[in-house]
Formats: C-alpha cells, sequence, structure tokens
C-alpha cells in the first residue's frame, strides 16, 4: 500500500503546530500555525481542523503543545497543566468521542512520568502522540482494506461530510474505502453530499477525491434519496464521530436521512471509523451529545447576501444519531463488524482490550 | 375569509405585467416590469416568477400581453400568433402543468374568437385571464379549508419550498393551510426547509410566514429525518407540479426525500395543488418531464466564493417525483383525496369534467 493523500491536514513543527485551515477550501489551500493551546481550541471550535479521528490527534498535539510551553518543571505543577489542559481541549466540540480518547491518552503519559524529569515527560507525550498519528495512518489502510471488500467494480457510492484524508492523518475512513477500490483496479463512481450547513462534502470531498482522480459528482443532500429512487446508488459510506455500545452512531447532520432513504431502497449502508470511536460507556445512541451550533452558521456563513430573513428562527444541529437498526455493517481496523452490534461490538471490545 | 396575502407576486398593468422578482428576496422586494413576451419567458425561466400555480397566471398573461402587441388584425395572423406564443411561453419550464393548463385555456379563446374583431378577442382574452386569477384565488381559499380541516392546535408542521403567496395569486397551497388553520386560531409551528439549490425555503417561505406572523423555523434539508426522528413534526404539507392520474406527483427536489422520512416515521405526507395540477393524460409520476438545470446554481449562485472545486461534476434536478404509496392524501379545491387516489382522481376528474 504506497498511496498517502496528497496534504497532511496537521504537523509538529517543533514548536507550533501547522494546519491546513479547511474553512478556506477549496478556494485556496491555506496553512495556519497553532502557537499556542488557545490557537488550536479556536481552530477546532471554527471547524479549521475538523473530522472525529484529526481532531483527537490536534487535541493530543495541542496537549503537548501546552505541556512543552509550560514554564515550570515543579510535578505538581505540571500534572495541574495536563488536568487543565485536558478539560479546556475537551470542551472544544463535545461530540466526537476521539478528543477525549486521545486526550486521555496523552494525559496518561504524563501521570505515568510526572515523577521523571520534565524533559523525560515531554520526550515520552512526543513518542505517544507519534504512535496516536501513526496508529491513525494504519487504522486508515486497514479500515479502507476491509471496506473495499464490500464494494464491486462498476458501483457507484455516496457519501456526506468529509471522512477523508483531511479528516485524518492518514487516507480517511469513507473515503479511504474509495482509495482502495480504486487501486484495486475497481472502476467506482462517487457522490458526494453537499452537507450543509457547512458543506464540507462540497468543498473538502470533491476537492480530495478529485485530486485523487476519483470520479465524483456532487449534489445537495435532498438529492440523494431521488438518486436512490433512480438506481444509482449501490451503497453508502459513512463515517462516525461516536458510536454507543449497542451500535447507534452520531455522524454528521445528514446522516440520519441518508440511512432511512437507503433502508427504504435496500441499499447497504456502511458506518466506516477507527476502533477508539466506539464509546462502551454510552448504551445507546440517545446519550452521544450532539453539538447543536449557531444561526449564522445556516442564514449568512457561506453566502454574499442572507438567505433568510433576518431574525429568523433557526435549529441547527452539528450532528444526529443513526440507530443501528439501519446500518448494514460497521467498519473499523478490527474488521468488519455486522448486526447484533451490541454484541459484537461488546465481543471485539472484550478483545482489543485483552490484546492491548 | 378576508385575509390576502400581503404582496401580489403577479398584476397586469394595461401594456406589461409587475411582477416582484422572487430571486432577489428576501433582501430586497423589487417589483420588474415586463414589457415583451420575451421577458415573461424569462422571468419564468430564471424563476423570478416561480411556483407551479403563478407560472401558469404569468404563462396566460404573457399571452395576453403577446396577443395585445400584436399589430396584424388578420384573423389567419393573429390564430398563427397564438399557437406560436403558446409553444413558446409553454417551453420556458417543463416540469409544471399549469402552465401548459393555463395556455390551453387562453388558446381555446383565441380560437373561438377567431372570426372576431381583434378588441373583441383582447377582452375575450382579458376576461379569460380575470376568471383564470379569479379562480386561483378561490381554489386557494377552499384548499386552505380543506387542509386545515388535517391539523390540531398544537401541531408542528413541515414545509419543502415555497407553496404560498408568492407561489400563486392568491393564498398559497400549502402554506394556505398553515394560514387557515392560524385564521382558525389553531396554534402552529411550521418548521421550513431551506430548499437547496435556490433557496425557496429559506428566501420566500420564511419570509412569507412570518410577514403573515406564523411561527417558522429554518432548518437544512437534511435536517428533517432528524425532526421526525425526535418527534418534532406532526404533518407534511407539500405542493406539486405536475400530479400524475395514478397520484404520484412531482413537487420541488428534496420532496421524496422528505415522503420517505415521513412514512418512515409515520407522519402524514400530504400534498395539496390546485385540480388543475392533475395530469390524466400521464398515467404514473416516471412520465412527467423532470428539468435538470445548470450546475452553476449549486456551486456559486448563492455564495460569494464557489463552494466546490472548478470543474467538479453537478447532477442538479429540479424535481423529484413522489410516489402515490408515500402520500397519505392529495387536497385539490374538490376536498381531500386518499388512496386508491387512481380511483379516487378518476372518479372526481369525471364528475368535475361534467360539471364545466
Amino acid at each position: 500500500m504506497t498511496q498517502k493523500t496528497f496534504v497532511n491536514p496537521i504537523a509538529w513543527k517543533k514548536d507550533r503546530i501547522r494546519i491546513i485551515d479547511q474553512t478556506k477550501l477549496p478556494v485556496v489551500l491555506s496553512y495556519e500555525d497553532c502557537q499556542s493551546v488557545s490557537d488550536v481550541w479556536w481552530a477546532i471550535k471554527k471547524l479549521k481542523v475538523r473530522g472525529a479521528p484529526l481532531i483527537g490527534i490536534a487535541g493530543a498535539l495541542g496537549f503537548l503543545l501546552g505541556m512543552q510551553k509550560t514554564k515550570s518543571r515543579d510535578p505538581r505543577i505540571l500534572l495541574a497543566t495536563a488536568k487543565r489542559l485536558k478539560v479546556y481541549l475537551n470542551s472544544s466540540r463535545p461530540t466526537a468521542v476521539n478528543l477525549h480518547w486521545a486526550l486521555s491518552l496523552v494525559f496518561k503519559v504524563v501521570e505515568e512520568n510526572q515523577n521523571k524529569p520534565k524533559l523525560e515527560m515531554i520526550l515520552a507525550l512526543k513518542k505517544e502522540v507519534e504512535r496516536i498519528i501513526h496508529e491513525d495512518v494504519q487504522m486508515c489502510f486497514q479500515m479502507s482494506a476491509y471496506g473495499s471488500r464490500l464494494v464491486k467494480s462498476g458501483d457507484s457510492l455516496l457519501t456526506v461530510c468529509n471522512a477523508g484524508g483531511l479528516a485524518t492523518s492518514g487516507y480517511g475512513t469513507a473515503l479511504g474505502v474509495f482509495y482502495r477500490a480504486k487501486e484495486e483496479s475497481k472502476k467506482i463512481k462517487v457522490y458526494a453530499c453537499e452537507t450543509r450547513p457547512l458543506l464540507q462534502g462540497a468543498r473538502l470531498t470533491t476537492w480530495e477525491l478529485m485530486h485523487n482522480h476519483v470520479d465524483v459528482t456532487l449534489i445537495c443532500d435532498n438529492m440523494a434519496a431521488d438518486l436512490m429512487r433512480r438506481k444509482k446508488i449501490d451503497a453508502v459510506f459513512v463515517g462516525a464521530d461516536r458510536i454507543a455500545a449497542n451500535g447507534d452512531f452520531a455522524n454528521k447532520i445528514g446522516t440520519y436521512s441518508l440511512a432511512v432513504a437507503a433502508w427504504y431502497h435496500k441499499i447497504p449502508f456502511y458506518c466506516v471509523a477507527p476502533f477508539s470511536t466506539i464509546d462502551m460507556s454510552l448504551a445507546e445512541g440517545r446519550l452521544i451529545p450532539i453539538e447543536e451550533r449557531g444561526a449564522e452558521e445556516v442564514v449568512s456563513l457561506y453566502f454574499k447576501k442572507p438567505i433568510a430573513p433576518k431574525g429568523i428562527h433557526v435549529f441547527n444541529p452539528s450532528f444526529d444519531v443513526t440507530p443501528a437498526s439501519l446500518t448494514t455493517a460497521i467498519i473499523t481496523e478490527q474488521g468488519i463488524i455486522r448486526p447484533s452490534f451490541r454484541e459484537n461490538l461488546k465481543e471485539i471490545y472484550g478483545y482489543v482490550a485483552k490484546k492491548s
């Protein structure tokens, strides 16, 4: 497996974190340096860095940056700083569990090294962040390979939001499946839902797929069901921000609508996400915190002129929950998981915990 | 019944047709005069005038304008002009049947008066156009009254595109139901789907409902299914551009997606349209011509900057077809029509034809 995505959406640069400002795509490919933890927090909040796996990595890098910039060498102060950083960075976005997961990993390194010299602690932290990034890249490859088994040559595939190289440090999750299928010389056609309000599908997924020479067609979100009715879709692949123990999962708003339409048209519906996206502490999807964002995203953010009257009420949930009952399979680096998800996730979770 | 919509989207002004340029709403309420038939054709094509019933009226008025502006008094030339006008105006948009229906009515007047002096023919035409407009207003009231029987106080209702006063010469179709329910002192809450790509829901429906003091909340199209899952929607009301003999109907893209989601959540799904929207010559929905529009509508039209990479493939059907099987009832000025639509439409059609 040789292909790597053509850009790196995040990179450690000694004393700063270089990110692609994804809000500026596809008009310009513009890099930005986060020099402080607060820069990182805002980059996540404002979606300059987005995508569940990438948010996790950004959080871990932000944590490292914060610890490195701390002047004190006092172990108690360092531990207190680490606690503060973990809580602060975790508050940037609530839905994706990867942020919480990555911050827990780096925090654990601080705890384990709290009595060692600061330099040693920082080195251990760097090693852990590198490991997280390396693992993310590997997981993307593995997920993609599993997912591609579900793709036949000639298939037309549908996706929403951006679950690609821009959302991970590697190959992507749902889009990784498409890249892998293409590498395996399968002829595929991808339809990308534009993903209102922030248009990650129109702006990022199309851009990524075009650069990687994948045949892609843009549609508005409300056209997906019609495409399915016209028998133009063979399977749907989406990412996930958090998967509950029963297989319900939160993903970008609009995912649930696609799941219902796919179910009605008897089209397989696949969720592709690293195993770390599974939150076994939540029994079901309705317990996943759903971020609600500002009205301006819907009304004016990407428009030259306001698209709705001043003062209009707006409902703007950033995610929705797709019930396990509408999902054909969940694809992780551990393999293709099929229903019953509650049992199968539990079993694999036990196996993974035992292995690590 | 006293309420009238607060604006008149089209009006005859002696030798010109005054329209609201609906593409400029909600930013400015701007009137424009169509001085030629070609102005009218472009106003329809460019969606300055839109909404199936209003397109019909615009077509009839355009036809009148064209006949009035014809210099010749020769009956053969007048008839030839009328034929040309009918074909030309009918070519502006293909999906809504109302345009075809209204043009047939005015053309018939020319045929019937072809041996009378031109002035007499024009007067007869004016009378016919006035009758069409008056009938449209009356039909809106009747549909609304029937539709309101299906609304309970406390209901939350969902709609897509603009099936309101801006889409008719009267009260509206789906939105007419909301106005009537409100007049009957029912407490209702309306959710308006923004309706990508051209945002008729965000721009026009919200504007109309706010001006008429109806509680309205804007959502992106991909949020509708999630709202239904959260049990926030009691019924869906939409308009129609053409209804086939079996009850399948074409309406703004996104309608089908809502119908599938409503069906899945067991929410009543109502289509509100004048009886003239029914095209008994088409056995089923797949025979309805569906207009496909340009990529620029999706990619850049309402945006300050392009929202997708240059050269991206775009699929942009302007309408979709909702099968009768997903529709709870069709509401026309003749009453509330329930399945089996094929039989019931046929019966009512026979009855209406006999009456007229």
